[in-house]
């Protein structure tokens, strides 16, 4: 998906908001907007959203010096997500549709997203998990991911932030762990999932984790690892969770299935829903089959 | 009042919101919003916001090549408030206290201002108009404007919106009229009121109504005529209305009472209120002095 000229004054924003909750230092702020105002003013649209994120995130990480200005809220993510998992995961077990159910909550997990919002509070987290149960998912998209996934054979389930992945360990754990390889960022950017949180989160235990080498807040391909775009290549089926990855993606040909929750409003006129569905697609099939809340 | 770093992702939205409501060349917008990153990255932060304003809404009028991109909205936000007036007009009249009735509806009048939402609902500013006649108001300001009101030889009435000047001939009817001139802008910026709207509106039928000889949205005094300028300086008394008048004015050395509704985090914080007041202040007394909303 290429920028549109409404994410120009979110860039600008999320800049703001981002290096204010990475240091206090005024003059950094200003010095890092009016970076960011120079990149935006030559900006190539042909772009991907996310590729002005890297810029951006890579920008504060120099200013401030800080290699992760996100680490705190990461570990912390990663710590309510565990307490969570303790009480979702019997829920899904019990559950009459444990797939499906798995799909919701990987889904609402995909809240703790600090890319748009710079702070997602625990009881936001904590409705959004209760909220996710009940809202009306499409059974036929469901039932195509279920199957297509048993005729598949390689599949790589595209991770997104810290906290999300202990979410996305709860649907793993309702597929075929053999088959499924986790990909975390190369390197810290945004709240992003690193190697770190799928080690501290016990997602290394059950399922392959490999890395794509890059610090883009999506799978921005031109600047991951060879190693991962062979894997890429090679894969039959991917799973690719929230909106960096969605808008890096989208437009490649690969069987790939988006799970996000929208929540931006450019991305909901994209995928023409409303901001806040639970959105299960699939590139070339009808996208407006999702979850709407 | 100093641009605020908060101000900046702001204009860059304003400016999306504003060339698109006045053209749908997507050209236009891109090459625009282009213009306005390329002007905010070197922004002197020492400026009022409303000189960005000013310079944003000059570019719109020279790309689109129209002098007033805003006429329709304007021709429409007095034919509204014509009406309104007509059912407002006796219910000041015959009320206990009609100056201070005259000032809340002049205040809720200031939210006919396109600078801040690109379009306002003839249902908003109806509600805001019932509303402003039961919102708690600070009576000792009061009183104080109108005993300095009644001291005062020269009084400046410094217009804001057009259709807003409608509410302001209610205020101006309570009060003594020989001695106000009412300042409309020199030129079409915005939906600010010119000549033009106050003679359509019959403001000039009942008040001396001169122009500040500037397209500022608000009073920019370096780009404002010396013939206003000369009355600027003689005047005793100000009255300012709205936002881009307060934005420009509150460090300014003379006795300007502010009325305006807060319609703008930033200037909220500074004002210390929150969004939605109904604010009557003036320079050197307590701020928090206002309507709270």
């Amino acid at each position: 998906m290429n920028i549109f000229l409404d994410c120009i004054p979110c860039f600008i924003r999320q800049t703001l908001d981002a290096v204010r909750l990475v240091t206090d230092d005024e003059l950094i702020h200003e010095q890092l907007l009016r970076e960011v105002l120079d990149l935006s003013r030559g900006l190539d649209l042909q772009q991907t959203p996310p590729v002005i994120g890297q810029q951006i995130h890579r920008r504060i990480r120099r200013l401030t010096n800080n290699p992760d200005p996100y680490l705190h809220q990461k570990q912390q993510q990663n710590r309510l997500a565990l307490e969570l998992y303790d009480l979702m995961e019997p829920v899904v077990r019990n559950s009459k549709n444990p797939l499906e159910n798995a799909v919701r909550l990987a889904i609402a997990g995909n809240i703790i997203d600090l890319g748009v919002k710079t702070s997602i509070s625990d009881a936001d987290i904590q409705k959004n998990v209760t909220d996710s149960l009940t809202v009306p998912l499409d059974q036929a998209m469901i039932d195509e991911f279920r199957s297509d996934f048993e005729n598949a054979r390689d599949i790589l389930y595209l991770a997104d932030n810290a906290g999300e992945i202990v979410f996305d360990r709860l649907l793993i754990e309702q597929l075929a762990k053999k088959k499924i390889t986790v990909v975390v960022k190369g390197s810290p950017v945004i709240n992003d999932a690193t190697m770190e949180d799928a080690i501290s989160t016990g997602l290394t235990k059950i399922v392959p984790v490999i890395d794509n080498g890059s610090d883009g807040p999506g799978t921005i391909l031109q600047t991951c690892s060879d190693e991962f775009l062979a894997r890429f290549e090679q894969a039959d089926l991917i799973i690719s969770k929230g909106q960096g990855n969605f808008e890096t993606l989208s437009e490649i040909d690969k069987n790939i299935y988006f799970f996000l929750k929208v929540k931006c409003p450019v991305i909901a006129r994209h995928l023409q829903v409303p901001v806040g569905t639970f959105f299960l697609g699939r590139k070339g099939v009808e996208y407006a089959k999702s979850i709407e809340k």
